[in-house]
């Protein structure tokens, strides 16, 4: 299953980020003045291998699927939510439906394994693996096939998507819990410090949820291999996102990354394929305990931290305007010499 | 002169607010998973006095002066580069030109006290005080007949600017010595802790422009009252500024605060009228010295930090999406009735 994953290529280019850092140093303001928007404008171009960078037909994917894990309490929303969610997403009412429309992000939602069928409409993937992974307190959540469906399937959708942008947003009634199995079972942090609250479980759920968890990283002791955590612990929309990414990443388009679910994928797809964190930007840090470590260990500064904990792709549909920002920073700004405008006094050296 | 300053009484609603609250807490999302965009919402509505707020017109209003201390050396660059940016912004070539073209701003760009005299054009508005200010550190920056006018100037400038939000800039080279001149006068702090680089002074630079505010501010030791301080103190933009601010909250404007200098100017209006502060929305925490301790004292959470240290409305450009997010939360985010979503599990009570 290994063999089939896209290559993702280191594209570091030396001569390129020099040229970029050039540009923005040329563009008429103080040195560094636009502090975290000019390193985002760098990234862009590094990607998108391009000193004016310019983001095209952006594409959010919101994954969906159901855990078998949620029967036991790890959520403080019934499983129904996930499809209910769905057709919320469709129907345009969903916080995420609405950014995007605010952004001209292009929605796709994808039913990666919810336990109910969908009418067929625009808008709607059908690539179901299941009706839900299995109770991954008791069995692996999915089987090593199931895992490679999920896996080609997001693969298969990124290739079917124009543009050079992706957007990542999930909705599961349970995948917190799989995102903080992945987390902590990928970097070694024990599983009191990748678990949260999730969609609002009070203290005492929380520390239920930290003891059930526990468990299931002892139940799936040897599932250490990142593809082999991902089948034990995961969900059929985590899957589907890990190959999603690994493809954005093979062809070099700009991966937005959400919060905590979608961190988590970006996890696996790091740890099967380094470089793809060059691809990345990470649009918030998210009030989901857990997540800040996440991406502290993914070396990761995120552009918003708004207290964020939804999901949905909803903060990545906030940080948006931003990346369009950064590359209209190196597009359209003018330089010193172009606007006539002076440098810096001669006693005043940088 | 303080006896024609607009009056800026206390919107504060308790019934809206609970509206407001319960409108966001039924919409289809775990409660408060938006964090502070919901509050973002919250104020947006009680600015503007509705359960579905909508921003129309943004204005964004750039001030240009240039400030007789420079001649002191407290700036990187010559206070040539002030009406060489105001071309710019003319030209559509600085940040804030492409940041405002980016987000359908429209964009103002007012000789509030340049040295030098400007063709007419689009875009451009003529409220000169003065050639500059004197330097603070012989005289005071202004009579207070400059003073006065420069706040009627800002009134007026505001009244005849349509729309229901006001986003505010400025150019100066020069005027974060000014900013911190006033900050230290106005809220008691050390004019250590007040003043910054500015547009990149290396360390030793930061150390003499440190020296020459404090001796500004003992020559100005009578100067306590917030009019008396501006006079003596400020700046020609930031005086007009002041006078924008005041008639824009006067009339339950969205004031959207950019960073150092117009966080100054906001400053100086809440003393002025406390209620001020109910209509702002702080864009961003800036990397200049002095930006963070001066929010913390407006008791402030900026919606960005981005290290941004540019000035012209730049951040407030670049926050202005959330802005217009927050209340499309409000008017086009399903409720959970509507959507039929189910609400939470009744073993997870709230």
């Amino acid at each position: 299953m290994f063999d089939t994953l896209p290559d993702v290529p280191d594209i570091h280019d030396p001569t390129l980020a020099e040229r970029l850092q050039a540009l923005l140093d040329d563009k008429t303001k103080p040195l560094g003045s636009l502090g975290r928007l000019e390193t985002l404008a760098q990234r862009l171009g590094l990607i998108l291998g391009s000193e004016a960078p310019l983001l095209r037909d952006p594409q959010l994917l919101v994954c969906a699927a159901d855990h078998g894990l949620a029967a036991r309490g790890v959520s403080a929303y019934p499983s129904d939510v996930t499809w209910q969610m769905v057709e919320n997403f469709l129907a345009g009412g969903a916080a995420v439906s609405v950014l995007a429309r605010q952004h001209g992000l292009a929605l796709t939602v994808v039913d990666c394994g919810v336990r109910r069928t969908f009418a067929p409409r625009p808008g709607l993937v059908d690539a179901k693996v299941g009706w839900g992974t299995a109770d991954s307190s008791e069995q692996p959540a999915m089987t090593v096939a199931q895992c490679a469906q999920a896996l080609a399937n997001g693969v298969d959708l990124v290739r079917r998507l124009p543009g050079n942008a992706l957007l990542l947003g999930e909705m599961g009634i349970g995948n917190t819990s799989a995102a903080s199995l992945l987390m902590s079972r990928l970097t070694g942090l024990d599983i009191a410090d990748c678990t949260g609250a999730g969609s609002g479980l009070d203290a005492d759920g929380v520390a239920r949820k930290i003891a059930l968890l526990r468990q299931v990283l002892q139940r799936h002791a040897n599932a250490s291999e990142p593809l082999d955590a991902l089948a034990a612990l995961g969900g059929f929309e985590i899957a589907t996102l890990v190959g999603a990414v690994l493809q954005a990443a093979a062809e070099r388009r700009v991966i937005v990354v959400d919060g905590f679910i979608t961190s988590a994928a970006v996890l696996v797809a790091v740890k099967l394929r380094p470089h793809v964190l060059q691809r990345c930007v990470f649009a918030h840090r998210s009030g989901e305990r857990g997540h800040a470590l996440l991406l502290a260990h993914l070396r990761a500064e995120p552009l918003l931290d708004l207290g964020l904990r939804l999901g949905e792709g909803s903060g990545a549909a906030l940080a948006w305007p931003l990346l369009v920002s950064a590359c209209a920073i190196l597009r359209e700004m003018a330089s010193f010499s172009a606007a006539g405008v002076s440098r810096r006094s001669a006693s005043q050296p940088a």
